[in-house]
């Protein structure tokens, strides 16, 4: 029709983006739609031209991006054992410790993370006391290493030492192995920067009672399901990061039996019970390293845009993609914003900590919050918003879980898969839940809420990715 | 306004019930809106009556429910012990067997309560074999008296001889004790009606080796406290009713540690240990008599017109209000609607059995279904149904549980105290979710699914209530 039509009918009219046209128009009583839309990578030309050269080889990533998504869909992570880290974690050896996150050295290092260094070195017995712990910690002849470049991951400063014992996890499907530490509980803890006296005891106790007993169990068992167990806790409001008290209970009845098979004295068996029993956060250590399993498998399928590691040394949070393999792209560790325990303020507060993203890198912790509504009320916000941050996260992933699924969302498969295209295109950031340490070392958690990785790591990762072409 | 200028207006009209004069406008082009609408308590009469006469003593009803409500919500039901039902339970003796339900003669039972009736003569050597035991079960010389005219309550055909080790709840608020039976597990079970070999195995298995150690376990542990764990579960995807798996994974967590502690043999109390982990039923026996220990407490208010009991004998659904003490109000067993193991048809299915509605009585199963979405995959219906579920019981409910909360409904109390007006005046029934027996005795669990009490129970109850002014 010709546009003296068109003004013969009723105006209608959407705008798009700035709203000003729509301002006016509803100033003046017309109806108009106002659309909200901000330019794809938010408008910046770099990464336009970046998304416009990966566009070209859209099919190979494609491809890729399917490859690297069926390989998440088919690992199957089992726990298998528990070894000393220097016995069974690849490259730990002589006076190294690994820590959470990207690459970092002591000048660097946040409060939490030095106290987890200085407690380490005295679990060593490498130094007498704190003050000589952390001379030696500065001093150069200590090796600091992320866990992640040794297929191992840890909660928060994630320090692992030669001496402690760690779960062996075993991705039956691929064939590869992860390691990650034995939860220690809540409180004044190792992995929040604690480093006093009942600290180191309770890594010693973990050392020579609960890890020989969970040793001889795990031998008798012929290893425990860690793929169905988490399959199973998220139809029990839990979602593996900051919410395991399902996990922790099928991992309690899974272990208990075998333990009780062992020769071990039984007020050990008893003691170790009640230790388990007493940490809703033990299955922590083992979502994590699962998690680790399956995307270790799913890192270096060359034109793979999707993410393998999330993770936060307390200064960087770090990124790496599929395509780029063991490439960290990091920006500055963003704060938690949640809520804090009694007696604690925002100031407190240390930046964002741990491998513990993992989880929401695999398609759950802060991505299936819509599995765990009770969530909320350790990490903030309402049970409504819970739902929200779930749907969200399919804007910004490959596809739908094939395993984990969702009850409320009547069983729709976890979002996974997160595609560094999609985060950069859109502007969502990945939905993380997390722990809160304090920022000075010796002092442990204050708090858990919500955060958002740095924008900087996914738009690193995507210039690097165009880059490689 | 004068009728003319009425007509000047735009015509705006809202039709009430019958929906003829709002099709006829609707034909003519005009906008109207439709509420549905049904007269109280289906337009009948003597119900409205009974309403009316409830309506003028309304303050003296509000009064009593009020302090019925608080007794529910005061109530603490903890685990204590483990005794043998003629020992414990109150008036259960010589051959007297307990049952499901309202009262019912042999000749009315239906095949699964004959069939765990058979079971039982044949488990305390009343007899040699099956048609042996089918005849004494006739022959008048068993009593029979429901389970919950002892204090007691049994999952479907719920029946309790002389020797079954039963659980002992201690409502430490007000005093009372409540007894049931240890969940058998799932299958070939003598609840759904069989009686072979295997099951009578299982069940002398359960008296003398799971029972005993569970009795020193639960002296050692000075008590469960059962209301904390409900409170938990509801968090965790359990509804108490027919989702058990987080109730079974914290009871399996607080009793692991005593079991190791007595000094029973230790793969005795490994076997116990397997036996309770394969079972995600069985906290069913505890949910049930905890529910239990907080309405007898609440029975026998004058005035309260909240309901106490609701349970099935699967011939007849029987209720039992505050208000009028130990009257049963019954009317016939309803079929189940839900979902079949395969290789059944409808045709299989035994009318509505059991007194595990008790868990709906108190505000849970079935009311509290929003909390436990992945029950739909056992019972029928989708996630979104199963909120829909319990939003429609706070129309015919007293009020929101002060303990039990509902993290999906943003940790709203759980519809708790079923009032007999609401029901009546609302035609609303209650929302039960339960397992299916077949229908012959000897066979067992066919399925599970939804199912509503007949309204007249209700009606009953509303009219002896009304009668009793």
């Amino acid at each position: 029709m010709g546009i003296s039509e068109l003004f013969r009918e009723k105006l209608a009219v959407v705008n798009i983006g700035v709203p000003l046209f729509f301002n006016d128009l509803e100033k003046q009583g017309h109806e108009a739609v106002q659309v909200d839309w901000t330019p794809p990578a938010g408008g910046d030309p770099r990464l336009i031209a970046a998304l416009e050269r990966l566009e070209a080889v859209s099919g190979r990533i494609e491809e890729a991006n399917r490859q690297t998504f069926e390989i998440i869909n088919a690992a199957h992570p089992y726990l298998e054992g528990i070894g000393t880290a220097r016995d069974v974690i690849p490259g730990l050896e002589g006076r190294m410790l690994l820590h959470a996150g990207p690459p970092i050295a002591w000048p660097r290092m946040s409060g939490p993370l030095r106290g987890a260094m200085i407690g380490a070195i005295l679990y060593e017995g490498w130094a007498r006391d704190a003050s000589e712990a952390e001379r030696l910690a500065a001093s150069g002849e200590i090796a600091y290493s992320p866990c992640h470049e040794h297929g191992a991951v840890g909660p928060m400063a994630g320090v692992v030492s030669p001496s402690m014992p760690v779960f062996i996890i075993h991705n039956r499907t691929h064939g590869n192995y992860t390691y990650c530490t034995i939860n220690e509980g809540l409180g004044k803890v190792l992995r929040f920067g604690a480093y006093g006296p009942e600290v180191l005891q309770r890594l010693k106790w973990i050392e020579t009672e609960l890890a020989p007993t969970l040793k001889k169990a795990l031998e008798l068992s012929g290893g425990i399901d860690l793929k169905s167990i988490i399959a199973q806790i998220l139809h029990m409001g839990d979602e593996g990061h900051n919410r395991n008290k399902a996990g922790t209970s099928l991992a309690f009845r899974a272990l208990a039996p075998f333990m009780v098979q062992t020769g071990v004295d039984r007020e050990i068996i008893r003691k170790c019970l009640v230790f388990i029993d007493k940490n809703d956060h033990f299955f922590l250590n083992l979502s994590m390293p699962a998690c680790k399993a399956v995307l270790d498998a799913a890192s270096g399928v060359p034109y793979s845009t999707l993410v393998t590691t999330m993770s936060r040394n307390g200064t960087e949070f770090g990124v790496r993609v599929s395509g780029t393999g063991q490439a960290w792209f990091t920006g500055p560790a963003n704060i938690v914003e949640g809520l804090l325990f009694p007696g604690y303020t925002a100031a407190d507060a240390n930046p964002d900590l741990g491998d513990s993203a993992i989880t929401e890198t695999a398609g759950i912790g802060g991505f299936a919050m819509a599995a765990a509504p009770a969530i909320v009320q350790f990490v903030g916000g309402s049970a409504p918003d819970a739902l929200e941050y779930s749907k969200l996260m399919y804007q910004i992933t490959y596809g739908e879980n094939g395993m984990y699924t969702i009850p409320a969302l009547d069983f729709r498969g976890t979002p996974t898969g997160i595609d560094v295209r999609k985060v950069v295109e859109s502007g969502i950031l990945p939905n993380i839940n997390t722990g809160i340490a304090h920022k000075d070392p010796g002092v442990g958690q204050v708090g858990a809420g919500l955060v958002k990785p740095p924008r900087e790591c996914f738009e690193k990762a995507l210039l690097a990715l165009a880059e490689a072409l």
